[in-house]
């Protein structure tokens, strides 16, 4: 069965997925790399740069489960770029010629422009559509494989709301970011729909899994 | 040296001490019982009942440490009694004839009454103070022990925010109240003045320490 998947989203003690304001330069705002360090001092990511070394415990353990199984994406318009890239004929995304998606990867933006086809295997559609919407598109796209909400924070929390996701991996990192994006709010009680469980990795973050009770 | 300390406070996973609205008969509002549960469960608190049983790990472990080494408590008006406490003269507190602080426990209120001497060693004194003001009555009180921020979330806030708090155990409960006091705002930053360790309880729940550097 195809599952809706959250992995290695990461927010701040404080509940911000993203700080502020974000720009070309800061795509996180004042909350720069702080909510992705984890991440980066993986071996995978280490592995994916080339590098060698890079924390080998849990963190390594969920940060590798990122491409795993995954048939497509949804990201929102603050994911793709920076405020203003609608206007920009040439912005191709962040991650220039080989995006780290290498699936159909579908953005939420109310300005349609034709899909963009990237070095492995990463194709962007735009589309503007609610969630649930998104999601039947994606699916079919994915090929009965899962399909990743990608965030951005106000995506993800659309997505909670409208009771769309059935796993998601969240990391806490011990900053107080005081502003930005908040993923929790609007979500009481979103609880009961979930398994929860928590392991604190040795290097400070802890990880958050939701399972939903029925998938 | 006498250290200021917050101790088994709770918040949910979206970062609310308490739920609302605050009533007498749900001085926790629409969280009732959900952010305590972990610490009636240990087998601290059910001795204090006199009940056999009861969780015997991290929970325990951090639940006993409550009253060693304190001298004193500060608590807010909203931790004492419910909206208009102060116009009813015969309110002695929600804890009954012997309240569990055994200490002078000095509570903040634009209105004063004269000192309350409770069973056990509990005085209540009332004042009107500033986070600095307070904490030298409550040290001067503590006779050399360490004083406790009992709460509610707004006293916490107030006394991190001017840089008092020294040691700080959090306990973080996988709950989304959505909607009460949230204890975070306007803390942006002052991660860097403490040593954080985090520990998931197999029960569900992660114990947040701040250690101030100098401490």
């Amino acid at each position: 069965m195809s599952l809706v998947k959250v992995q290695n989203f990461s927010i701040s003690l404080d509940g911000f997925g993203t700080g502020e304001p974000q720009s070309f330069e800061s795509p996180f705002g004042h909350a720069g790399h702080q909510l992705h360090q984890w991440m980066f001092a993986t071996r995978y990511f280490q592995g994916l740069r080339g590098e060698p070394g890079g924390t080998g415990g849990v963190d390594d353990a969920f940060a590798r489960q990122f491409p795993v199984g995954i048939g497509a994406e949804i990201m929102g318009a603050n994911k793709f770029g920076p405020p203003g890239w609608q206007d920009d004929a040439d912005w191709r995304g962040w991650w220039g010629e080989d995006p780290p998606f290498h699936t159909p990867t579908f953005v939420l933006t109310h300005r349609s422009r034709p899909p963009m086809e990237m070095d492995g295997g990463t194709t962007f559609h735009f589309l503007q559509a609610s969630p649930a919407e998104a999601l039947e598109v994606a699916r079919e796209a994915a090929g009965g494989l899962d399909v990743r909400i990608g965030g951005g924070v106000t995506v993800l929390r659309d997505f909670l709301a409208a009771g769309l996701v059935d796993l998601m991996h969240l990391v806490v990192v011990p900053v107080l970011l005081g502003r930005g994006v908040r993923l929790w709010d609007g979500l009481e009680g979103i609880e009961s729909d979930y398994d929860i469980e928590l392991a604190a990795s040795p290097n400070g973050v802890t990880h958050l899994t939701f399972t939903r009770s029925t998938a």
